[in-house]
Formats: C-alpha cells, structure tokens, sequence
C-alpha cells in the first residue's frame, strides 16, 4: 500500500511522535510506503507531499511540532475540495490517508469518508483534551505539565510579596487543563468554561484565605471561562488582530480582583508555551500507541474510524462519534479540586468555581 | 471519626500528596481528624503518631518523599502485631487507618481487614506500576520521564562517539518503566523481566544497526531482566552488602555486549533517582485522586478496599483483588515497542526481546 | 555577635540560598546568632523579627522566593526611619545588619551606613543584573534558563505555523535577560532598553528571513525596550491598575509586525514566572558564596560593603560603587547576538537592534 | 578564508553552540567558507570533511553532542601525522583549523602550531572544569545541574528513608563538578580528587549527623576521590573490560560507609548522563561567545590561541597556557562547601573532606 499522512490545526507535542510511529511500523513491519502531506489539508489538495521514511523520521521523537507543518485549510470551504482530494490520491497512488488532527480536522476526515468514500482515518490530538471517544489525547499531559511548572514558580513569588497571582492556562470550550493543572500546582481558585464565574465569590474566597492567615492566592483561569455576571463569553472577545489571549478573561479577572479586594494582583498568559516544545514522557509513550494502532487500522483498511484510549489499551472508534460532542470536565474530577480549595460554597445554587465542600460540623 | 494514615514500603513520589489530599478533604469536608502513623507499620505497632492538619501539611505537595516516613515493617512478622495495632487503635481512638503503599503494606492492610477484622482500607503505591486491580500507580509517571530525561542525554552521547549506552532502570517483576522510558526515549532494545533475553541476539540486533549505518545503540534494561541462557534470575543476585544494584544486570550485559561485539559499550544505573523528588503533573493529580477517594471511602467504613484507576475514572475495588496478581507489561504495549524497533525477529521461538516484526517483503 | 538579615525588593530565587548560608556559617563557624527581620525594611523599622537557626532554615536552599518575606518600605520616607532602626538595633541588640536587595535596597543600606553610621552592610540581588560593581547576581541565571526554555517550546510552534512569535522577558532598564535568552534560545531579533527599536527594521529583518525560506521568526523583547519613532518610553507605561506587563511592549510590537508584514503573530509575556521558583545550580552557588562571604563581611565588621563576583572570586566591594551607576548589556555581548542573526544593518546609522553585520561580498 | 572546524575528546554540551556560531558569523559577516572535519584528528588526517553552511547548522544550538562527531585519534601517535594534516590542509585548501577540545586535543593543537607551524587554534571544552586559562568552560554547568537535579531527587527519598545516599559524579582529576553540585544541592559530605579522603572522618561526620536527629546524609563523589588510607587512586582502578565508573570509588565508599556505620546506604552513579543532552541556558551562550571569537581569532590568523573566560570577558589567550597546568578546586570555593556543612575539624592535620570549621565558643 501507499499511504498518506497529515497534521492539521493547532501545534501539540507529540505530532512528530505519531509520525515517527507511522513511519516505522509501516516500513519495518508492512512494507508500505508513507507518503507526507504539508500543511494540513492542503496538502492532498494541492498535491504538496515530502518522502517519509527511517532516515527523514530519525531523531524526531523528543522534538515538539510537526515536521510536516500544519494549517487550518479544510477542503470543504472549496466547492471542489473533495474532488481535488481524490484526484491528489489517484495522481499519487495514494491507497488512504491518515489524518492526525483535532475537532475540525477529524470532522473533515469523516465527512470524507462519510459523504465521499474516500479512505480517510484519523488520529486524534488536541491538548484541551475535549475530544470525545477517548479518555485522553496526547499533548494535554505535556501541556498540564508546563502549566504546572509555572504554577510552582509562581508560588513562590506570591508567597513572598502577599500578592495574587492569576495565571490564565489554554481551554477555550473545555477547562481540563486549568482544572488539573490547578489541582497538579495546588491553586486556590480554579475558573472553567464550564462553570460561570460570580467574580464575588472568587474575591470571597480570596478574602477568605486572608482571615485565616494565608496572605496570598493562585487563580488559574482556562481563556475560555465565562463571567456569570454577564451573557457573553468574555474569553470569547477578540480585538482587531485577533489577540484575543492578550487583554482576555485572565486580565480582565486580575484587574478585578486587584479593584476589588484591594490585594496587589498580576497575571501571566502562559500561551503558546503550552503547545510547543519536547512532549513529556506519557505523551510520547501514547502518541506511539496511536500511530501503530493507526497504520495497524490503515493496512486493515478501517476507514472513518481512528484509535482511542479506552481503560488504559488503544482500541478504534468511529471519527463520527469522536466529533460528536465535545467531551468537558467530569464533575468527580471537579469535585477532587473542590475536596482541595475548602471554601464555603453558596448555599442556594450550584457552585460555580472549585470552591470547595462546606465543612461538616 | 479518627481516622490514621500511614505511608509503607520504598519512596514513590506522590506520597505526600496522597497524604496532603486526604488531610484537606478530612479537615474542609468530613471535619475528621487526621493522625498520622510514623515508619510504616511502625507507626500503629508503636503508636508513634504526629499530628497532621492544615498547616502540617501546607506546601508538601509539590515534594518526594513522605513526611510521615517509609519502613519495611511487617506486623506479621511479631505473633501479637494485629493485636498491638488493635490496641493503639483503642487507646488513640482510631476508627480506621488509611495505609498507603504497594504490595506487602497493601497484603498487610488486606490480612489485618480480612483475618482480624480491623478497619483498614488501602492506597496503591509503586512505581514499578505492578499492582493489580488498577491501570495505574501515581510514581510510575515520574519514574518513567526521569528515565526517559536520562535516555535523551544518554543519546546525544551515544551518537557523537558511536557507542552502545545501557542505562538500567527500576522494575525487578514487572518492566513497565523500561518498557515506557524505552518507547518515550525512542531506545534501541528493551530487556524486561517478562521476556528471558538471549544475549546473542540483542548483540545481533545492535550490529544489524551497525551494518544500516546506524554507529550507536540505547539499550534499556530493567533490573530484573532475565537471561535466557541459565535459569537464574541475574538481577536478584546480591553481595554481601544487599548491593544488587551495582554490578547487577546492565553492568553485566553492558560488558557482555562489548565482550561479544567489541563495540565500546557504557552502563549508566539510574538507581533511587528513578523514586525521589518532586513527582509529574499527573502523579500528583492522581495521587490527589486516590487521597480524596480513600478519604471518602473511609466515611463510608468501606475497609478492605482501595481507590484504583480503571477507564479514566477512580473505582473502589477489594485489596484482596490487587494483592493477588501482579500486573506485567502487556502484550499490546510490548509489541508497540518491537513495531518501533524492527530487528528481524528470529524465526522458530518468540521473540526474547522488544526486537520488531520483520519487514513485509 | 547578632547579627540582623532582611530581604528587600522583588523575588529572586536564590534568596534563601543565601539567608541558609549565613545562617550555617555563622551557626557552625563563627556562633554568632542571627536574627531574621520579616518583609524587608519594614522589619527593623518596627522590630518584627523571627528566630533563624539551623532547623528554621532547614530545607530551603532549592526553594524560591524568601522565607523572611519581602516589601518595598523605604525608611527614608519617614522622617524618623533610621532612628527607628537604630533603635531597633538598640532593644534586641543587633550588632549589625546584612540587607539583601537590589538598587533600591542597597541604596538605603549604603545611607544608613554612610550618613548614619549605622553597622550595615549589602548583598547584591536583582534578576536583571543591571547592579554594578558585581559581574553577576544571583537569580539573572534562572531567569534566563525559564526565558530560553520559553523560546525552545515556542520554537516548534512558530516553525509549524509559519508564526511570528514575540517573547516579553523582563529587564526595565536592562536587556540583559532578553539577550542572553535570546542568544541561547536563537532569537531572531533581540531588543532591549540599550538600543531604541525603529519597527520598520523588525520587519524587514523578519521578511528577509521569509525571503530566504524561513517562514517563523522568534522576537525577544525586554520588557523596557524602547521604541525609535516616539520619544516615549513605551514600556513605561501603566493602565490605571498598574498592569504595565500586559498590553506592554511585547504585545504592542507583536500587533505591529502582523499590521506592517501581514505575517500571523502572537505575543506571551512571561512575567513572574522568571522571578519564582527553584533556583539554577549556578544560582544556589553564587547565593551560598555571597552569603558566606556576607557573615564573614560583618564578623569583620566591614559595613558598608558587599560581596561582588569579580573574575571567579567573591570579592568586597564599597555599596556606594554598586548604587552608582547601572550595569547595561555589553557592546561585545550584544555583537554576539548580532554575529548570530546576519541581517543587514542599515548604513548611515548605529544599528538599533541585535541584528548582524553585512555579509561580506 | 576557507577554515576547518572539528570536535575531539569526550561527549560535551554546547559543541554544536560553537560549530553553529562559527559558521553563522563566517557566513553572514565574514564570507569566509566552514569546512567540518569528522571525528576529531582523524577528519584532517584521512581528509573525511561535510560540508558547513547555515542550513546544516539549523537547529543544531538547543542539541548535545556534536554534529561531527568526536573521537581520541591522537596525530602524534603517527610519525606522519603533522605532514598527513598538512597535506590535507593543502589539498583541500584549508587556511587554519579551529580545533575544540580538551586537553589533550588542545595539547595537539598547540604543538601543530608551535613545533609544525600549523595555523591552528583551539576552542576550550570540558566538563571538569579544569583547563587552565580560563575561568569557565561550556559544559560545565549543565553537567553540574544534571548532579544537582539528581541530589534533589536523592534527599527526598534519604530523608524519608533514613538512609546514606552516595551519589558519585564525574571529576577525574579535578573535583568542581562534585564541589558545585554538592554545594547546590546542600550535601553532607563532598569528596574531592583535591584532598585524600580519610574514611572514618566521612563515617563520624555521617554520625554526627545522626547525633543531632538528621536520620540521613547525602554524600557527593567525584570519580577521582582518593583515600587518605592507601596510597593508591582507587578512581584510577579499571576492571578488564575498563569499567571504572562501576565498582568505582562511590560504590567502594558506599560499602564501606554501610559497614562501618551500620547504616543503610546506596550508591548512585551518574555517569554519562552528565555529558549528553541539552545545554543549559548558561552554556548554549558561553560555547556561542566561543565559537565567535574562535572565527574573530581565525580571520585575524591568530594561530597558537584559544578564547577564554576572564572576568566576564572573552580574551584570546595562548594554548600553551592553557595546557601547561591543570584547574583544580580553588580553596575558597572549598572552604564554601565546609562553611555548609559544619563538621568538626579533625585537630592536627588538614581536612580531608569538605567538612567544615568548627563551631566558635
């Protein structure tokens, strides 16, 4: 066989892992050749490849991004997109293309082959770690472990000067990786998408802490956590250039509690850090497991589905289950950041911060 | 209630959090005091206690090691052990014990419930991620990217001056971390204990490296990796100090390698920095996990269990259940690893080492 | 003896490294007792101290931030603030003072010596490096280390996406940070407070570099860099709440390359991340050997001064040489960065950013 | 010009920052051509070069090892060795070579230019830490933050364990990597080549320790430690297959310390994970100042010299210099680490360890 593979969306560690994955498998076990797409989907629709094999895949294990670049292009935006696809595949001999991408990449992948036959499979990444089908996608324990990093560092700082510090984290429709890395660096206040902030209670609790003697506070906000206050997704907001994590929900959640509380207060955005770099250990170790699975389920011809991790093994779903919903922060893993914070949670409506369980008396 | 935790067994990181976790959720939910046993089993055969509460344990999370220190301590190794346990259980008003560690404190905490009626409940501990009943251990992740930081440095050097590195790392049943720091550090040959190792081929799989122009290998071998040619186990072989660590089995292949293949060859023993200092993101989110679960499994008196991680979610299950069997490298795993390594596997026995599936032709 | 020690300005790691120093030294060495005083010169102005012994510091050499706390109270700005701290001195019998501190707190302890006759005497510290009369201060090395860790992670990123990414470090009055971090992490423009910035050469430095096939650039800006074309210092502007980190030069630069180049850019500003948390290696050297060099400095009442490194020993130096004058980047290490990115350096005038000799013909 | 650039001697981080820097400033500020030599001396006596340009460097300055790999050819073991360079540099068109190295590459170096008038200059590398000349060398401090790292992993588990941890790091002839990393990461005994080792000072120190309630101690070696006992460098012994490092002075000092004490003890050794990897921060912009006055040197033909660290500066001083005496721990810095740990000193005769002065009455 002669197969392609592509990286589309965002950067995540652990791209060139799969690939590396891919690469190896098929041409030590197979015997089929892979053929790399560049920048997402416009490769297969302009026909722009790169030879893959042992020798242009050496070395690149350890390495963050993708050697085969990315883009966010979907072919669906051209009338002729999966046509062009299809005649990049017969012009190359292409006999199916792995697809290792996240929400809109996957999605693309499906109706491909759900709408076009086409022998499409995918590989699911994304470091939110929203997508549905599998337990967990490779990038978001490298991108939980930078965030953890910056909240030990902060720690310290805050200590020292009796401040606030807010640190905002990635997480635009899913707080996962504010929530545990809240819970990895021991914040005080934890902000989700999922929850809608009463800024009153987050300086509540804050003031809270002060009484009993603990003169500062770590708030970790995803950019995606919303304002109870008001309708709009404040994290939403972007400004001409499309800046939107610079003056975003983490700024504006500083300057508040600083307005509000009197406490001396500061934010970093950690940013594109969190996507970039060497992946961890884990996301390596799961990055390989998805590549094999991926090749194992291309020579079986599995199109439309890609693999998942499922109670600690790697099994295939469906791509149309995977992008049907989006998969949010449980409530026990919410609740292990509440056992965590301890404040008083407000009595006649749901909590909306990890906030904590009231103390039996 | 009054409940005792206790910390058994080698260091592991994410002890303290474990601890930390079930203090906060005691003190800001239960309103439960919290005692805590010094020495491992020493501690309740004693009654050698310290106080744990808020302050006691601020700032620990972060931190290796355990603050209410570690034994080997076995209270079935004195004939009245369960009854001196009982009896400090009495006079301390203790209603149960939270005993966190891996196979013999959990076997201990299983005889105790079970045999002698007292109200202990467990938390899984080992880094080797050999217990039963649940997916994971919190340790193996920091183990595992220790190891797999080591095989990044170890490479670079291995390339510049073409020769064989064996770094030995933990595992003496069961080959987890080498197998996980093997695949995430992109090694060469990976020895566990689960596959007896012929030398002969492991010395044939690094020349056949030689003759595709590839001067150098990263061999990974678990302590308790076994050899093919005699029935003993290599790794369990001690001097007269108990030092198996040194001159143990990566020094002993590493001079077999270089005796056979007269390539320079070096061995690196990552020895206890594979179990101290400060544990990864995910080991103190899941060791908060099973903190909060063992906790809330103890206000529901549910003795003889403990916390385990299965699909994604936090489960109780019976102690008896994860003493029974060890959990060794899975088939699936292991095979992920020989994907990745593709040296010609040889013909008429199963492979003996993570050495690939041979090329389709 | 007793002898008093405070820590004044910002957080710096490193700090505790030298409190634990002259604790040891003194404790083991010379049995002088040392008394701590609490949020930098607000202590010995009001007398609130705390006991330092060997136990109390115990642990906290690889720990940021500083066990004493810091503040930025200035004596001089009450009428009776030395008269107070003499008078503190007085009441607990404080035979001398060791203030570590920057500009700022160096500068009051040189006053208090020198027009007050006050036993003071300095410990140099800033993140910036910018103190004289010292080649290096603590804390300078960690912070570089984060910022350059900083720039690896965004490296993928960038490359992958054919992104201009700005980087905002810290240094108001010096660039040392941004050129060190910049040289180690290879930046592709470096700017700094020494050399006003004129936009429209960033930008064409960075469309060269599109023009040879290098589609991302990597911008590290301090966080006091000036811009050419206004008079203004940019950097030295605040929003009503004080927030001169966020919508400051990184981000102001970042949206005008997209503007100008149309090229897709995006800015993180770092921010107290680079001040907090443990200590490089080399910083937990040159802490220890500042502190050891300090109680020698009082045991030999040598007030007035302050250890210095100067060609690989510590030496004492008079506080009025380090508060004299500021330390800015060298001609020779900013030529250093420009010999690494090779862009034409516009003819008729000194070139205002890191940014390359001509090629020779 | 057309200059020769090659790496000999041991594995170093920040070889590929020197190679990267000297053809980036040729290249875009001088235009003279970079040609590499593979495998130290033995690229200009057998003429086995690759090609340096920018594209061949790209990415190189974050990487351990070296692009041209190394190796201990020494030209002087051959009678014809100067004439084989010779003639290699005159068929090939070579102006001079930079030659980056230790001691022994410097060594050959210096005498091609001295006794053969070779124009060749050197580049100072080493991670000991122990070429004269100069103040520091790249490598260094990576090595003796990889030791750090380790130490701080190694206390956890000590202290939870009451143990004596021997952790033995590398150092041959000269004892900084064992003397920083000991200082940085608070150890308890430091064992340097510098001062023959008395062992039953290190075991009283050790039960001193244990007198005054610290159940556990760190003790740090450098691989050339002596003992004061027997004449003999027991760092020095090799077994038949070379293996110094194993069954090496830390494990001989760990047994012996177990026996005589009685007290648990474990020994680590780190071997070559010391000299692979990343550089740190420090390094990358130290081996990049290097490799630019090594090309600035070259272009002015200033043969016989090497670049060195000298009060923060780069100076070019000469090789001869620079080989003729060996850098061993200076007293000060020595007298640091006793002031730490604060053991008595034994009355009539010089310490033997770094153990400290003794208390003032």
């Amino acid at each position: 066989m002669r197969l392609g593979v592509l990286t589309g969306g965002g950067d995540c560690p652990g791209l060139n892992a799969v690939i590396r994955a891919v690469v190896r498998k098929s041409v030590l076990h197979y015997g089929h050749a892979i053929v790399g797409f560049r920048d997402g989907w416009r490769g297969p629709l302009e026909g722009d490849t790169i030879e893959l094999d042992l020798d242009s895949t050496r070395g690149i294990l350890p390495r963050g991004g993708t050697i085969l670049r990315s883009s966010r292009t979907n072919p669906f935006k051209r009338d002729d997109g999966p046509d062009a696809i299809r005649a990049t595949f017969e012009r190359l001999g292409i006999d199916g293309l792995i697809a290792i991408g996240g929400e809109d990449t996957l999605g693309v992948a499906n109706r491909l082959h759900a709408e076009h036959g086409l022998p499409v499979l995918g590989v699911p990444k994304t470091i939110d770690n929203d997508l549905g089908g599998t337990e967990m996608t490779f990038g978001f324990d490298t991108a939980v472990q930078v965030a953890t990093d910056a909240i030990d560092r902060l720690h310290t700082t805050a200590e020292s000067h009796n401040r606030v510090l807010v640190l905002e984290v990635m997480g635009r429709h899913a707080g996962w990786i504010a929530l545990h890395s809240g819970i990895a660096g021991g914040a005080d206040v934890i902000l989700v998408p999922e929850r809608p902030v009463d800024l009153e209670q987050v300086c509540e609790a804050i003031q809270v802490r002060h009484r009993r003697g603990s003169f500062f506070s770590i708030v970790v906000v995803a950019e995606g956590a919303l304002l109870a206050e008001g309708p709009e997704a404040v994290g939403d907001q972007t400004d001409e250039f499309g800046h939107a994590r610079l003056g975003g929900i983490g700024d504006r959640i500083g300057r508040e509690i600083e307005r509000r509380t009197g406490y001396e207060t500061r934010t970093t955005v950690l940013g594109h850090i969190q996507r970039g770099g060497t992946p961890t250990a884990f996301d390596r170790v799961l990055a390989t497991r998805f590549g094999v699975a991926a090749i194992d389920a291309a020579d079986a011809r599995r199109w439309g589905t890609m693999p998942a991790l499922r109670a600690g093994r790697i099994e295939l779903v469906e791509l149309a289950e995977a992008v049907a919903s989006l998969r949010t922060v449980s409530e026990a893993d919410y609740e292990v950041a509440e056992s965590m914070i301890g404040l008083p949670r407000s009595g006649g409506h749901t909590a909306n911060m990890a906030s904590g369980g009231s103390p039996a008396p």
